[in-house]
């Protein structure tokens, strides 16, 4: 194993103890899934495990499991809340595999037939994010 | 729900009861991966649920499970095989979100630093897959 070791004081886990605010979405005991604050999609979510795993590399198989399965209901409730049509999902894994934050994360893109993905670090404002939020929040009933 | 029904003759499915070839790296009773014949790496591996399921929209949460799980053992042989600093992991559901094969599959990119993913759509040789997968076939001793 190559990679490094877990560092408690990455974005997400200060989100997770609520040292840094975050648009969340849905939340149970085993994940916590919130709007991505550079959106590469309208409605673009992150869903992270609460057990501390750098990435797939390092994360248990039963915490990966359960991240599975969150992320299932979550990219429901984002297609269904964003009226979408397809969903891309993205896992990154080191710097050169696109990771930027070392907590492991779940992409999940939003896609409309003929909208291309945006390019990386344009960051969305709280409002568009609260809105776009309110809309995945509703996705869940529909789904 | 507005996907469309599992289509039983797709490529995967053909694959799966051996109508069509595929580089085989790992198979377990649950999951099946091998070469994809269009890489956008050097080492790119798809990882498949023996079980039907057109993508993570009607997957269930078990076969989900297994086929993460799957994925993460495949995803460590990979990177040790091909000496890769990381990997990209990639998962499409309906045509906008990029998927072209209806059997839910996951994409395993090694990446190295500097090196871009290349342009989807060109095929690799028989020869060059055979190749890769031998030296992720052996990635699984070390990882």
């Amino acid at each position: 194993m190559s990679t490094s070791a877990y560092d408690p004081n990455n974005i997400f886990a200060r989100i997770l103890r609520g040292e840094l605010p975050a648009e969340k979405v849905y939340e149970t005991d085993r994940v916590l899934a919130f709007m991505d604050i550079m959106p590469r999609a309208d409605g673009h979510v992150l869903v992270i495990p609460k057990a501390p795993a750098r990435n797939l590399l390092d994360i248990t198989p039963e915490d990966l499991a359960d991240l599975a399965k969150g992320a299932q209901v979550v990219a429901k409730a984002v297609k269904a809340g964003m009226a979408a049509d397809g969903l891309t999902i993205q896992q990154f894994n080191e710097s050169s595999g696109g990771q930027v934050v070392f907590h492991i994360h779940v992409h999940i893109l939003p896609r409309w037939e003929g909208v291309a993905l945006r390019p990386p670090g344009t960051m969305a404002t709280p409002d568009v994010l609260a809105e776009h939020a309110a809309r995945i929040r509703a996705g869940f009933k529909a789904a």
